[in-house]
């Protein structure tokens, strides 16, 4: 049977051309970077390289990198390094509701460090209320973080607007507030460099390179304590280097650099059929901002609700047909809970129930689409029909969760 | 020039058969764990048996494990993350003044947070003073990390001992002291299991896994907070799941328990001839046990001293005929400090500033051993006869550090 993979927002392939790049240094370049001799000054040359390419394209220093295991990684060391370390400086730190669970919890083990923490709501539309942050500021705030795109609806938050916000009010108030952005789904996708934000948490799974391997940019000047302690990365960050994934990190964001205007043109097509495909299904919405191709929402991904049904079984039955995709972001695909950013942009738990997240990548093709619409429609009539919830009148009554449609 | 590798407690090559079991998911099965489609599950499966596969080793059961990123995360995550999780309980902890850095620098971040350490002092034969240990456990302490064998010197530390001591004391305060080792240099060595410590570090790239791989050991019923937060591990450490490197680091580990006893007894015959023929040099001396092929030594590391000479400079020399090896350990040699390690046996700093380690692997033969004393006592000639410092009076008269010769 042929495979469709639509989960590109959880993880991608590792691109070959990628792959080839790390070979060398899983095989005979293995020395640990930290050491002195040949081999080890021969992995130092490569990560140093890789680190500028790097800086590179975030348009940074090379100094502002640090190498981490992941993007979660990045989140923590940004959120929690930086809190621990300007503790004295005011102890409330703003994020929003939606945000990956690595933000949400690292502000959670915050709170019971002694921190405030305001989480901003949503706009129907998958936006984070900019008004709402604003007022939230105080003298006491040392650190707002918003992600760049949602992982779950793809809208593209305004962080550029929000990272003014942070340093007008710190003239205003003669403070510092340091704006931090997790742009996991971002990079390599759309522009994010060093002028957005003052720290920004990227993973290189996302955008075809190799798992377990990420970075936070630091702008230079500003203070974090580390979470894995040791003597690499100026202390900031221990741990033996991962030669090749940090070769293989460099190599995926030069590729997608340079070929994410063509694949975003591409995406931007697919999806636009797609919507306009599965929104003539009876009762199907997008949660979040509009069709899928504006200039809010990250290109190819799409997250549609289906009413009356459970994504879950959505899911399943589109995997038996080859086809793979999920109901939310991959890392609570654990659990049985409603999704915390389809609730925090205001829908019932039923509702929040029946998503779908569809998103596209570099290899997927028009007949992929073609193949998915097939099969779409008859399963969703199967499980309406065999639905426990199913009721006709309510079908019918309902106008859509949203503004959305 | 041939190359020969003496540095494998800085690193080991990635095992060729390991390599074969991680392309696959370097290729094809790229999918990620949390998710529930195919490619999600698959992925899932291979690492619920790789998990499966260390437990076995460790003699622990599937949940006690904890993947991380390497051995510097999985000492920060038990010392950081056991010490915040159980404050309330007592601030104090004990670990030796010899410890890897990512245990000390975990331990100092602790200190900012309102802990007490005591740092157990070493005696010259580079062995934890058990008597000063047992001394230093009052009704507050609730950890204690001594490291299984000290990276520097290789010398192995009882373990064993020190656990029924923190069980002892538990039971006499009726308090709960919990023991975390570093067995980051032993596991795939010698012998180490859950019986032998409550949490136990373990990192892939010193046993010929890969590099950027890791994970903690956690007893059944103790308590930490994560330092990278998410929902992965029962929510102990975020992060997507690095299954390559999962599945990879369970096939080191497995070939690394099938082949130790082969390895061990060649590496103890190899380090045995290197060490007796290294102390005909004249004003040179083991730091650390003996000849490094007894009961408490790695087998195959040893850390030699040379008097009135920089250990740095008979390592490039080395480098210049093809020999790799270190003067400490990798993760210190950015640095030009005298290795804390070293001044904790009580070594002046010109004589730890003499120290040269060599750590010997699987692939090293005796015509390695030959070569590198074919080329040592000319170097440590020529060095000495640069030397600033050079005193015949100086040299005439030295005894040797310690007793270890």
């Amino acid at each position: 049977m042929k495979k469709i993979y639509f989960d590109h927002a959880a993880t991608t392939h590792l691109d070959s051309k990628v792959l080839e790049k790390m070979l060398p240094y899983l095989k005979t370049k293995y020395g640990n970077a930290s050491s002195l001799h040949n081999y080890g000054q021969e992995s130092k040359d490569a990560i140093e390289k890789a680190r500028k390419e790097l800086a590179n394209i975030l348009k940074c220093s090379s100094e502002e990198i640090i190498f981490t295991s992941c993007g979660s990684e990045s989140d923590s060391l940004a959120i929690i390094g930086y809190a621990l370390a300007n503790k004295s400086k005011g102890n409330h730190i703003i994020t929003s509701k939606f945000e990956h669970p690595a933000v949400l919890e690292a502000c959670k083990f915050l709170e019971t460090q002694g921190f405030e923490i305001s989480y901003i709501s949503i706009t129907k539309q998958g936006l984070v209320d900019i008004e709402k942050l604003k007022k939230s500021i105080t003298k006491k705030t040392i650190l707002v973080s918003i992600m760049h795109a949602n992982n779950e609806i793809g809208t593209i938050q305004p962080i550029e607007e929000i990272y003014k916000i942070c340093k007008d009010k710190s003239n205003e108030y003669k403070t510092k507030i340091v704006f931090h952005t997790d742009a996991v789904q971002t990079f390599g996708k759309i522009e994010i460099n060093s002028s957005m934000a003052d720290m920004i948490s990227i993973s290189a799974h996302k955008f075809y390179g190799p798992k377990g391997i990420g970075l936070l940019y630091k702008k230079s000047g500003i203070n974090i304590k580390p979470i894995i302690h040791g003597h690499q990365e100026k202390n900031l960050r221990g741990g033996t280097y991962n030669t090749a994934s940090i070769v293989g990190m460099a190599e995926a964001a030069k590729i997608a650099q340079k070929e994410k205007d063509v694949i975003n043109k591409k995406l931007k097509n697919l999806t636009e059929k797609l919507t306009n495909e599965v929104l003539k299904i009876e009762n199907t919405w997008i949660n979040g901002i509009g069709k899928g191709a504006g200039e809010n929402k990250l290109p190819g991904l799409v997250n549609f609700g289906f009413l009356l049904i459970e994504g879950e079984s959505i899911l399943m039955h589109l995997d038996n047909k080859g086809i793979m995709c999920s109901t939310g972001s991959a890392c609570s695909s654990d659990s049985l809970q409603a999704s915390h950013v389809l609730l925090a942009l205001g829908l019932k738990p039923e509702e929040a129930h029946g998503s779908l997240r569809i998103s596209l990548g570099k290899e997927n093709t028009e007949e992929d689409i073609d193949y998915f619409l097939s099969v779409l429609p008859e399963i969703v009539e199967k499980l309406r029909n065999m639905s426990p919830f199913k009721n006709k009148a309510q079908l019918k009554s309902f106008k859509g969760n949203s503004t959305c449609r």
